[in-house]
Order: structure tokens, then C-alpha cells, then sequence
């Protein structure tokens, strides 16, 4: 629900940036030595909440596919459907040049693509991989170098948009790599996604996506504190959330995915804070930033006090929450 | 100029919106005894960079003045101009049954009410005291019950907008106090400003305003790291913008106001941070929220360290420039 | 118990001290004419948890009690020993010509001493009214100017040390004021701490009470997130500790108080945090350390965002429990 | 001078500390298979500002040592002194069976064990290898998994003290590894270093370090922001520390190494802050530990804002300074 809410109104403005911002159509060319006349497989690896119907969404566009999950019982459903399930990540890469993985962590990436039977021990010359796990850039600078050494071409290309914008096909891509290939993955990515963004060279899709994540906790917080405040300082939360929307304190916290309840209808704070972007998703996209902060020593105050709150919210009851419910976790009444 | 962008696109919302927030006419006629067929003398104390230029608006809207500021050069332009100037708050009171105060702090506001030769010595009962001064939400609501106490009527209505805003006549009012008095506060406050806001009782003006400038604080300075963090891992600042804005990060400082030179242009970072709103004036917000917290006993996380961080910027240079200029603070290089 | 543990040690080096720190014997004769040659009646103004041991305390050492306290019941056990009650601050004044306040907030000691029934209503010329109440050093000094004027002496001298150190007379009082009165101070502050403790001018009391908590609620939460994270990498938290208080990470909280059960026998930590100096009280002195520092435009960082956590943790049902209990407060594991 | 400082009175301590710690004699006996008759030839690799010195500590002692540093130059010294040089690390495997590594990061550690000449291309089975690197646990003990792998003993030994003590061999070691091999580790350690303890498993050195550390970086600023807030408060600088180091907000900081120029002699805030622990290297280990903690799920409030401000310092000027300096960092007025 998080992702659609997240795209209405600015999904409209993203579709047509994207399409500004694609490449001219001459660099198509360059990669049509990798098989693009009729639709050869594509192979994906990690079919959890995610993976899993951002795969189907590629078959629903006539993709063929070879798919993997460490977990069997995640291809079960797929070798149903027709699909060739392999056993490796290896296997994936020697049927198919083109590959979409989709993990929970940087450790699971590496693993992925340089582990005993990884990608890497048989990627064909000139494959495509494109990651949309949610990483810290480095590793996924990495990887880049590791793949380029194979001759293959890798870009990162995280989602924005939950398990409902998965489903719709509704996910806005941020993608990282080289420009001349971000029209061959244009073409796989827009099978699930309603924007693909190219941000830049490798490691900027996820770049994007974890500033602008760190910018949404710090303004989220912010948003509940200064909520909070007004209602102990007498204010009306409706007559507030106006204000501040007309004024310069107004962010998509505060217009759009207000987190008092009674202020707005269809966001979680509606909803006891069901549904929506869990706090330990956020707590977890924090400890990027946090990382990727450290490793460029840039500081970041309240993005590191963020983390912080979040990593807290996780211990007391809040990890499956909306990350909006840290209005709740801050409102609690002093108890004597 | 912070003002002026402060209220583009916002004002003719918030213009509707107070209109539509009026009390009903009927209840105009319980300030009736309060002369209002003719324009009889409105008081004016401080006159400093806000209230000259308020003044002025109010003399422009045929409203003779009875003015009173502490340094007498200030009192001198109205001489000039054939209003009528007196030695104290008691003697603006004694002259002037609607009086409006614009001052520095908390305790210049205590003074000019409650001194010495304060307004209450000479209040006329049914007088209604307006105070556009920013002060402590808690001040307010004292003053108001020392008004009361004499017959009349207190309301705090403090402004949002710089010194052009208060020059075109385009302030914001954020006004608490009795509703029915709102209208007659509106007569004046309008001359003054585009949008007159109804926020609550006594105080609740305070409240929003403070709120309002804490959430921006915090999102200004989120932005700044934002921004710096993504540049520093490789992202050009204005895609990052444009990604930040079409996503569920934007906020005010990020779409409208944004901190990096070379990202927008009208804005103080396209002009070396001069003008816009000084960071000492956001230092001193800051304070008041901080303040209104302890008091009420809120946490505010992250409204607290925006504070500190205001505060040392406050004394490594920056008091003058715009608030904006966090980004700057945040982006020097380490050296060795 | 925190009061007597704080003390432990300590005691002696302090007792020392303040013997060093006292005024020449020559400014006793300063102090004469107030009656100093027999014991004459002492006015003792708020009888609660602390007030009520202090008072004994006097008591014990000869003095005759003048007393008062808002809710009549706390005053009968005076009563019944044949102490004079009386019925407002006013009436003590008018029949002790020296006082002690002990008073739970800034506002319950401005109705003492300014109110309509107040001390400064009736107080005689030459009077020495201490205040042990923990308050701002900002109302401190506005006290001592009206009480000045009234030709009285006015010193705040507050307290280190919980109900237990009230006991058995073991405070330690800091104390601000003119140094000449501090002996006469002294002898009535010597009745109820082991330790009396001169810090300069009026206010100064305060300042060096508040200052010292500031940086123990720093020191204690700064040592329970390190012992949590250390514990988390695998270290012994015993050995931790030793290593800790061997090296430059030591402090009071890890070498005195250790937060951490398990490590230490005789603190709150190995008793389910019970007793000890409440997390309620320590964010009330962190909002007094808040105020001081905006009023002073003085940054504090840590100091702050300290004073945010404990108001958290009141929230979250640790008020009662010692401020050490912030260990278990960051302690807890996330769950799923 | 910092580590002279930070070991004067702690020295002893833990010196008798180490003893007890030993493990019993009989553990020696498992390691005689490494020579230690006689004083076979040590490994030394990274021979910058600490490590030179330690080097030729085990000279001293009359270790013949095999050396290596990626400068060249840095080698020559050693060659004059009739040291045999070496052209990798791989090479100093092949001829020492005891390895001391010090290198300045992480990245540096995992190149010399894992690189393409690294240690393990020609480690020998049951070689100790003793990294006294301070870099991160995690990374520690994945290098000892690595060196496990080829039969060899890896132990984590990062050090406490600068190169004063590095000089004068009175460095603290923190120990993690298989406590059968502490012994042997210490032989070589004890020639370095005054103190030598055993921490526990492998990485837990490295966690006791930057514990420590970070309890040290939280109470230096807590201490600083509490000096500054005392003396705006008009308290005396030497008479607040006095009152600080006998009450609960006593800590090393304050009584060892006290920030504000004028209160002790020889620390480095009594000489410009030149010398001492540099704010640079005290950000890095922040780094390492707000690392730890992130990967942990260690909520570090405190730590994070702490290493935030380091961070910031070192853009702003401080970065060559004791780390002490946050006290003048905070202390400037603010400026008009």
C-alpha cells in the first residue's frame, strides 16, 4: 500500500522523466548483439515477496525464464507454470544471458555472484545482470568489477515500492551502469516497473534509493515529533497537518502519508500502522546509509540518529509496523 | 526573499483557507464597541525591521498610528509622516483601543505588556491586544491571562514571512486566541499580510509557528546531508533533486528551497546564502520548540540536535547567512 | 542507596575540601547579629520526601523548627514532636530570621518566595533564606534580586544525594551565594550533608548540580550502549568493565555504578533496578540543564539528545526505575 | 603523551592484571612446536609511525626479524640495522612462523593476509599470526577463518597508546584468539607493550578497543559540552572539575585529561592541543564502531552522534588536534 501511495501523483511526472531521460534510441543497437528479436529467457534468482511477482510479471510479457532460490519450495510455483527451474546461480548464468537477481542483503549478493557456484562461474560473454536487491553501493561497485572482468555487463537498479507495487507492476527502478546498456534493461525492468530512472554509473541506483530513504525516516520522525509538540501545545492535528502543508515544514511525511491517526485516510496511520514499509525495512535501509556515510566520511546527524530510533522502535514491538508508527512509539504518555 | 518563495504556490491556498476558516459574521458584531465604522488610531510597539515596514502597511490601509519603540530614531519616520508618537507602552494604550506589538524575545513582550510603564497600567477595558512577536507558546498564554484580567483581549499572532514579505504586505498570521474575536484581528492582520490563519486559543498561534519552522529545520537539514551524501557517492545534485522530489523524500527544502548552489535558481544557495532566514532566527525558533518541549515534557529527537546543530553553526560563522547554509557547514571537505 | 554509593569514597576527599573552601573565621562575625549564640528557631518550608529527613536532621542537632508545607498532613509529625506550624511561607518568615526551602520545581519555589502568602511578604531584614530545591539557576538569581531588595540574604544550595544520604545526613550541598554569608550557610547545611560545598556567585549552586547530572546521564547511557555493544561482540561483560576501568573509558558509571547486572553487587543493576536516583528525576534535571544551556546559546549535544532519551524511556515504564536501568532500556533484542 | 597519560596509574593495574590472566604454564607447552628455545626470527610487517617503533622493541629483545612495508623506504632503517627485507608478505610467511601485522586500515589488512602475495599464499601449518592492526571485528575474524584454513593461528592485538608509547614499549594490548596460544602471543607482545590482555575469542580485542574508545569520544564531549555550559554558567573552570571528579560525573576525561586549557597540566589542552590522540584517528575508530554497532543491531544513541561530531571537527580545522579540542570546537561565541 506504502508503494501505492508512494507513486500516486508522482508516478505520472516519473513515466514521462524516465522516458525524457532514456537513452537516444541509437545505443539500442549496442547490445542487440545480446539476443533481443524474439524474447529468449531471462533468468531470475531470489523468489521471495518480492522476486516472486516481479517474475511473474515478466513471464505475464511473454519472458521465458530459468529461475533459482536457495529455498526450493520458492520454484515450486514457477516450474508449475512451465518455467526451468536450475540448481545454482551458475546454472542460471549458462542457460540465460540475462539476469535479474533479487536478495535480502549485500551478503547474499556476494554469495549470488562470486560464491563457489555463483554466477560468475559461468556468465557468458556480454550477459546483462541486473541487481535490484537493496545494497550498499561498494558492494555493488564491486561486483561490477567482478563481472566486467568476465566480459559481462552489471548494473544495480534497487526498487522503490513495496509487495503491492510488485504485484501491479507499479515499481519505480532507480538503475546504475554503464548508459549505453540502460536500454536493455529498460526493457526487462519496465515489464515490472511503471518508472526506470538511470541515475548515473554503477553503485548511483542504489545511492538513489538509500538518500532518498535516509531523507524520508528524518523527515518522517521529524513529521511525528513536530506533530506530537502541536497536539501537547493545544493544536488540532487536522488544523496542523494543514498548516504545515501550506507552509515550508510540508514533506510526503506530512501531505501525504500523515502518521497521526485521524489525519488522513488510506495510509497506514489509518490502519493501526498495518501494511505499508515495515521499521526493520527502514532500520535496515538506514545501516546502508549509515555505512555508505562512513565510508565517504560524510556526516549525517540526524540521518545517523535515525537509524538509531529505528533500530530502538525494532526492539519495542515496532519492527513489523509501518515506519510511520514512530508517531505512536514517541506519543505515549509519560506513566507514573 | 525567503518569504516571498516561502508563500509561492502556498498563498493562494492559504488565502481560501482563511476565508473559509472565518467565524461566522454574526459573531463581528461582539466587537462592534470596538470602533470599527470609522478607522480610529491602531497602536503600534517596535518598529525594528518587521514592525517598520508592518506599520507602513497599516498607515497605507488609512489607519492612523499612535507607535512607541524603545530606541526613539525608530518612532522617527512616522513623526515625519504625521503619526503620532508617545513615550511609552501605557501612553500607546491610554491612546488606542487595538494595539499591535512586534517584538525581539519572550522578555521585551513581558515588558512592554507588564513593565513599568507597560500597556496594562493604562489598558482600556474591551482593547484587543494583538502580539505578532515570535515568543515561548507559554508567554502568550500568560499575558493573555494578565489581559483578561484587566477587560480586555490578548491574541498572539506572530508571522511567517521575512522582511519583503512584511514590506508587500505577504505575511503569513497564525493566530490564537478567542474565535469570536478573529475577525476584528483580521481586519487589521490583513492589511498586513495575504493569509491570516485561525490556529486556536490563546497560544496556539505560537504553536503553530514554532512547529512549523522546527519540521523545516529538521527537513532543511536532512536534505543537506542528504544531498552531500549522495554527491559524495557519485550522484549529479540535480538528478539526485529531481529523484529526491518525484519520490517519497521531498519536502519544502528539497523542491522548493533546495540548499545546493547550482540545484535551483531565486533561491539563497544561488546567491552565496545571502538573504533568506537568518540561521541565528532559526537558532532562536529552535529554542522557543525546544523550550515548548521540555515544558510539556514531548520528546523531540531530532528537533533537539537541529537545534545544537543551528546553534554551533551560530558560532562558526554562519549566524548570518540563510539556514539554507547548513548544507555548506555539512559539505567542507576533511582536510590533513 | 545511589546517595550513599555516590558518596562513597568521595566523602572524605569532599569533607576535606569544603574545610578548605570555607571563608576565613573572620567573616563569621559578619553573620552575628543574626543570632547565632543559641539555637535559635529555624522556618523549614516543604516536608516531603526529602524535606521531611532534612528537617529531622535539624532537629536532632537543637534546632527549633518554624514549619510549613502545602499539604497539612506532612506537617503533623512536626507537630506532634512540638514543632511550631504554621500557615503559610509569610508566617515562617515573620518568625524565624533564618530558613530553608526544599521544593519540587522553579514554580513551586516562586509561589514560596514571590507569592500572595509568600516569604517576601513578611521577611525581616537580615534573613538568610537557602533554597535546596533543585531548580533553574535562572530563577535562583531572579529570587535572590527580590529578596536582596528586601535587605535578606538569599543563597541556593541543592542537594546531591537521594532520600537515603537525607537519612542519615550524609547530602552533599552546593552552594551559591555572597561568600561572606557561606559559614552561616554552613552551619545549618552541616546538619544535614557530610559534605558543603562553596561554587561562587548566586545561581552557581544550581549550575554545578545540573552540570554534574548532564554529564552523568551522558556517562551512564554512553556506558550502557557500550557495554550492550561489547556484550554483542563477544566480550565477557565483567572483563569489559575491568578493561574499561583500567583504560581511558572509565567513569563513575562503569567503575561505581555499573549498569550492567551481573557485574557489580550493591547498585540498582543487581537489584531489577530499584532504588536509586529515578529516571523521572534525571530527566528533570536534564530539562533544567536544556534550559540553561538555550538561555546561554551553550551547545550540547550529547547533553540534549540524553535529555530526549530519558524523556523516552518515561514514556516507555522505566520512570520509576533507576536511571541506570537505560542499559535494559537499549538492551532489549529486536523481534520479529 | 596521550598514552603515557592514559596508562600512568592504570599501568599497574593492569600489568598485575595480565599476570592473572595468563593461562596456566602447561598451555606453553602446545606451542613449543613453534621454535622458542631459541629467538627464531619474527615477521613484521607495516613499519609506519607504530609499528617502526614496536619493531625495534623486538630488536631490542633479540628477535631477529624478517620485514616488509609496501614503502620501501620504510624498510631501510631495518636493512642498515642487518634486518633481512623482504619483497611481500607472502615472502615474510615463507621464512617467519611468527607474523606481527600493523597496518593502518582494514582494506590494508585483508590485502596483506589475502591478497595475491599475501600472508596465506605461503603461510606455514601452525604459524601465529598477530594482527595489531585496529580495524574491524568482523573483518578479524574472517581473516582468522582464512588463516584457520591453512592450519595457522590468528590472533587480533590492536593497541592502546600512541607512539610515545609505542617508543618507550609501554603499549596495552587487547588480545582476542584460542586461549592456548595467549602465551606465545605474549612473548612477543610483552616486548612491546606493558599491559597484555586476554579478551576472549578471536575479535573481541578489536571490540574491546573500540569500546572503549567510544566510551572515551562520549564522555571527552560530554565533558566538554559540560565545562562550557558550567562556565557560561558562571562557574570557575578549575573549581567545576573539582566538583565533577568528586561527585558521579567524575570520568578520565574529566579528572586524567581534562579539556579546558587552564585546568591541568600536561594534557594536551594545556599546549594547544598539539600531541595526544588525534581527532582524525578518533573518528576512524567512531567508524569502526558505529560499524559494529550497525551490523550488531547495537543501538549506540550516543556513539553515533558522537562520531557524527568527530566527523564534522575534522572538516572544520580539528582534524591534527587531541581530540580533546571538541571543547574549543564547542566553546566559540557565537558571532554577530
Amino acid at each position: 500500500m506504502a508503494a501505492s501511495l508512494r507513486l500516486r501523483g508522482a508516478a505520472s511526472g516519473l513515466r514521462y522523466w524516465s522516458r525524457r531521460l532514456q537513452p537516444p534510441a541509437a545505443s539500442l543497437a549496442a547490445v542487440c548483439s545480446r539476443s533481443m528479436a524474439s524474447k529468449t529467457p531471462v533468468g531470475f534468482i531470489g523468489l521471495g515477496n518480492m522476486g516472486n511477482p516481479m517474475a511473474k510479471n515478466l513471464m505475464k510479457h511473454g519472458y521465458p525464464l530459468i529461475v533459482y532460490d536457495v529455498f526450493p519450495d520458492a520454484c515450486k510455483e514457477f516450474q508449475d507454470a512451465g518455467e526451468q527451474v536450475v540448481s545454482s546461480p551458475a546454472d542460471v548464468a549458462e542457460k540465460a544471458d540475462r539476469i535479474i537477481t533479487m536478495l535480502p542483503t549485500s551478503i547474499n549478493a556476494i554469495e549470488v555472484y562470486s560464491g563457489a557456484s555463483g554466477i560468475l562461474k559461468k556468465v557468458k560473454k556480454g550477459s546483462l545482470l541486473i541487481d535490484s536487491s537493496t545494497i550498499d553501493p561498494a558492494v555493488a561497485k564491486e561486483l561490477a568489477k567482478e563481472v566486467e572482468k568476465m566480459g559481462a555487463v552489471f548494473m544495480d537498479a534497487p526498487v522503490s515500492g513495496g509487495v503491492g507495487a510488485a504485484r501491479s507492476g507499479n515499481l519505480t527502478f532507480m538503475v546504475g551502469g554503464v548508459e549505453d546498456e540502460f536500454a536493455a534493461a529498460q526493457e526487462l525492468l519496465g515489464c515490472m516497473g511503471s518508472s526506470v530512472v538511470y541515475c548515473g554509473a554503477v553503485g548511483t541506483g542504489q545511492a538513489a534509493k538509500i538518500c532518498n530513504n535516509m531523507l524520508l525516516a528524518i523527515s518522517m520522525i521529524g513529521t511525528a515529533e513536530t506533530m506530537n509538540l502541536g497536539i501537547r501545545l493545544g493544536l488540532d492535528p487536522k488544523l496542523l497537518a494543514k498548516i504545515l502543508n501550506m507552509s515550508s515544514g510540508r514533506c510526503w511525511s506530512s501531505d501525504t502519508y500523515n502518521p497521526v491517526p485521524g489525519v488522513m485516510e488510506g495510509v497506514p496511520s489509518a490502519n493501526n500502522y498495518q501494511g505499508g514499509f515495515g521499521t526493520t525495512l527502514m532500520a535496515k535501509d538506514l545501516g546502508l546509509a549509515q555505512d555508505s556515510a562512513t565510508s565517504t566520511k560524510s556526516p549525517i546527524l540526524l540521518g545517523s540518529l535515525a537509524h538509531q530510533i529505528y533500530r530502538i522502535m525494532c526492539a519495542k514491538g515496532y519492527s513489523k509496523k509501518d515506519f510511520s508508527s514512530v508517531f505512536q512509539f514517541l506519543r505515549e504518555e509519560e506513566t507514573f
